[in-house]
């Protein structure tokens, strides 16, 4: 690293504190890009922290490295490092209280998004030119919104997480970040190993309830955002998702997230009672509480919302708009009572996608009051290649 | 400090990581005597700690000695330095994830108990000759008897708490530890501002049902050693004082203890999000849960409990004898779940107290397989030096 690197890195705090992670790069699509690593990805001979001291300090080091990570070697690109993650990925704003808030170089003052919030942190501040991410609940998307970054939540299940620390398995996806189109969807190819160039979608639907859950200046920025694209398609339609709110969506994938995130390490707990911020203990003890008939209920609940996203996108080749975020990225340091309300009413367009397992990528088109909001383009399941090639026309 | 004792300091564990509180002694009723204070009590110029490492990070430096401190060092003891506490006072067992469990010399491989953990682990490793700790839940009796030493929880309101960091201000005692009860009784003169030779209890009442709580070589343990005392007496009789079971009555104190302690630390935390144990966090949570209505009724009972115990020790010059505690300190490192359980059946016998105001003094008289075990004895409101002088003359 430069020492002009350096000196960013310091500044952005977007590492692990401690970490000396590296693996270089050698030949193949990705020759020559470096990239970061949430610390959630296996690498060789390195513990996988999670984000949490007492993760890191009662596991292993890794004794392989995980696939995506492999993968991006064999493909020639060079690892940088390990990125802070809000604890075992529960957070969306990125203010981990052990390792310290990467820095949002995008938005100064503010949170950088989480939970891949050094890696969107060390992409926005060009310290490398993509970074690993996952998305369990927006964990990628919220971060490139706020941070100003294309990031994509694939299709749940189509890139394999072999080597990772899951947080809900029905939800967590693997995801990446990058300033421009072209790398992204160099990027693209080789996690969705995929070279196809995909027909693109000729029918935009607005999600109109989404859009009204934004505040008034992000949505009038990502509503002029939207006129903008219109040209691109035959056809511009408007629909309401939810027949009550799409409030009632995310509470829905709360249970379930919940129940198999408490189930993924209520062992663990148990055993080391490990320090977490207050925040996320808070919504532990809260999962611990959810009850079977809740869950059994909410599972129905997600088959209606497959159900009635399938309609949505009959009959055509469609891609859906909508806010990634309801605003820019909030300022650090806020009232935990005051997040958790911020943060389940994001949960309410994050949980479009992670209902229905699709793909959503989200475009750093648009600024309000000098801060990066993203726009989300929706597709349907296995549609990667074409949001990816959609962001790219766009550019 | 020696060299001798500085190695058993680091040993044990019992002092606060890097802490460099010291201050002389002098002339006095207790010159010549060194005493350790949890981590509560102010000390002028240092920050209060309070076991957690956000709450140390949030508070300035003390602006004057705690009033219990001063009156020490007044009267001419040497203060070694602080030491460490259950974060916020919240447990009985002194695990602490953030600064590490203090030893517990007379039962190697066991906690030490808390949350007066450091403390207690200090007189019993011979570091100090007393040390300083608070009694809300049974903080300085339950260390007295897994350390097998001498602690007091005096009657409530008895020892003035400016100066100290309070959990639940109905509750909150100021107590302390000695290895023998000359050394016990000369700080007692002290921080009860009495010399008076007091009447000592002619009747002893055994209290039934806490005898039935006490795990079966405890219980045959301590009764044995209460057929020592009997002697003692004019008279003896046994009683049931609760006419269900004396875990509603530590129920209740839950109840009432949680709102407290709750309304006394949840601006901090919303506005910090400290790092707790998952335990902690898990406490804090349930107690934000509690209801208006379950605290008034809770109050109605606790009125009730004061009755019946006023019932129990009228007409006479009573005291009563019962376990301090189940059992013997358990194992480190136990999980949080079984943990749980275990300081559930311990409240069962310190809320007899702390329901009732009353004081209560463990005295290490009991071992069981090696482990030492404290018998209580719990006295009338305002018979502090009578127990002290009680304790003295079993010797």
């Amino acid at each position: 690293m430069t020492q002009n690197r350096r000196a960013i890195h310091d500044t952005l705090n977007a590492f692990v504190p401690g970490d000396d992670t590296w693996l270089p790069g050698g030949d193949g699509p990705l020759a020559g890009l470096t990239f970061a690593s949430k610390d959630i990805f296996d690498v060789v001979g390195k513990v996988t922290g999670g984000g949490n001291p007492a993760w890191a300090a009662t596991h292993p080091p890794a004794e392989a490295n995980a696939w995506v990570v492999q993968q991006l070697l064999d493909a020639g690109a060079e690892l940088a490092g390990k990125t802070i993650t809000d604890e075992l990925t529960r957070g969306i704003f990125g203010e981990n209280v052990h390792y310290g808030t990467p820095t949002n170089p995008r938005a100064p003052g503010r949170v950088p998004g989480g939970s891949s919030s050094g890696s969107a942190s060390a992409v926005a501040g060009e310290l490398v030119d993509f970074a690993l991410g996952s998305d369990t609940g927006g964990s990628v998307r919220v971060p490139a919104s706020f941070c100003g970054l294309y990031g994509l939540r694939p299709t749940h299940g189509r890139i394999p997480r072999g080597g990772m620390l899951l947080q809900a398995p029905s939800y967590d996806t693997i995801g990446w970040f990058a300033r421009d189109p072209d790398t992204f969807q160099r990027v693209g190819r080789v996690l969705l190993a995929s070279d196809s160039e995909p027909a693109l979608p000729t029918h935009l639907i607005i999600a109109e309830d989404a859009f009204e859950l934004a505040e008034p200046e992000t949505r009038a920025a990502l509503t002029a955002a939207v006129q903008g694209l219109e040209s691109m398609f035959q056809a511009v339609t408007t629909e309401r998702l939810s027949a009550t709110s799409l409030t009632d969506w995310s509470n829905q994938q709360q249970i379930l997230q919940s129940r198999e995130a408490w189930e993924a390490v209520r062992e663990w707990i148990d055993r080391v009672n490990p320090a977490f911020s207050f925040e996320v203990s808070d919504r532990y003890v809260t999962a611990r509480s959810v009850t079977d008939e809740q869950v059994a209920s909410a599972q129905l609940r997600r088959e209606d919302i497959v159900a009635r996203m399938n309609e949505v996108f009959q009959g055509g080749n469609k891609v859906m708009c909508l806010p990634t975020t309801i605003s820019p990225a909030p300022p650090r340091g806020q009232p935990v009572s005051l997040r958790h309300e911020v943060r389940l009413r994001n949960s309410a367009l994050t949980s479009i996608a992670g209902n229905t397992g699709r793909p959503q990528i989200s475009l750093p088109l648009t600024q309000v009051n000098g801060l990066p909001v993203g726009l989300s383009l929706l597709g349907d399941r296995g549609a990667d290649e074409a949001l990816i090639a959609l962001a790219r026309k766009i550019g």
